[in-house]
């Protein structure tokens, strides 16, 4: 079963959701079934880019991934574009067997056998800020296939829209440790990203949730937009 | 018994550590057996300020905190200065009873019982950039003092030296999570922080670890710091 690869890299710190600063190897999976307005990985997203994607075996991944971290394991982060979308099953049994760990983001549109293989399945349902529509049958669908496997929900949020989305999500999901994240508006590598607006959204983010009594969900930046802007591979 | 408290203050989130980005009240206890070259926190910890330690019931915390959090339970940071040198077994009793869980921050350099009355005890050791020694056997007091509750170790890193000893005190405690920290050197509120500053180091950081092969740490900046400077009371 080949997988459709748009990046394999790392070690380097996960930026952001339930597991920030933990040292993680990404691999993104090329192609998705979304095109949000603001998506920060196109390169993995847009057929346009497709011929930059590497048709990979599973082994050849798991060869990748040994090299990288000098046969250490450690956690791998599944992202994309949407992994949900091809076959991972083999290469966390293959991880597994090492003694990986794996996670797994995705907007929570396509559900499979193999999440509950996972050690963390992320689900970042998409706000109306993206353009996109969330099918909450396929969301409760994606965690029932996960069973037993830690399941967390991750929102990103641009404007007072997204945080009424954000609280009508969470409100469905009781069950769920749910994190917040400010937007960030800029995916192009070569813009230099201001340090002090992307502190401006968390203070936004913080004062329009926990400032106005809203005490569930962890509010986190992305450390990797802080640490290397939009820059890729890292 | 009465508390020396130098301020009470939230929500706002966690800004640092395994909590990071939780919605959090804190407490700043006044006092401390250390006197860290770069505390961030001096106006809790030299006894030039002392007159404005408030001293505190218990109950007046308890309640104080109650009207912070419109009534919600929620986390609260136990900080300071160093809070084990005061009795917070009253006030955790208290803030329990009403679903409030506790955390408390501090060296490892006083052992107390109520640590084991806590949801998460995180210590601190402080390294050679520091100008304090540790004293091992008093810090495995404190994680025996802890017994069930959750325990872990976070340790801020200036240079090298700090590393190597960060990397000793991990190896002590292969069963602690741990978190490293970049230093932040300065800690005059009126002072403006360079966030590209913060985000060097925040490489730095991962560079000399990650980047380095030790996968162990999780590498988290303060985004206190990052949003907010050095203001108090946020």
């Amino acid at each position: 079963m080949t997988l459709r690869i748009a990046e394999v890299f790392g070690p380097t710190i996960q930026g952001e959701g339930a597991l920030i600063g933990e040292p993680t190897l990404f691999v993104r999976a090329g192609g998705c079934d979304y095109r949000c307005s603001w998506c920060d990985s196109p390169h993995a997203v847009d057929s346009r880019f497709r011929q930059d994607w590497t048709p990979m075996e599973p082994a050849e991944v798991m060869a990748r991934l040994g090299a990288l971290s000098g046969g250490q394991p450690m956690m791998v982060s599944l992202s994309g574009g949407n992994p949900a979308i091809q076959d991972f099953a083999p290469l966390i049994a293959m991880g597994r067997a090492k003694g990986y760990r794996f996670a797994c983001e995705t907007q929570g549109s396509v559900a499979r056998d193999w999440f509950a293989a996972l050690d963390m399945l992320v689900l970042s349902p998409k706000p109306p800020s993206s353009g996109e529509t969330t099918d909450w049958a396929k969301f409760d669908a994606c965690l029932a296939a996960a069973g037993d496997a830690p399941r967390v929900m991750k929102i990103v949020v641009f404007d007072d829209a997204d945080l009424d989305y954000a609280r009508t999500a969470a409100a469905r999901h009781p069950e769920l440790s749910l994190c917040l994240q400010p937007g960030n508006p800029e995916s192009d590598p070569d813009t230099p990203v201001s340090l002090d607006a992307l502190a401006a959204r968390l203070e936004w983010l913080v004062d329009r949730t926990i400032g106005a009594g809203w005490l569930r969900p962890r509010i986190l930046p992305q450390l990797h937009v802080l640490i290397w802007g939009n820059k890729r591979g890292v």
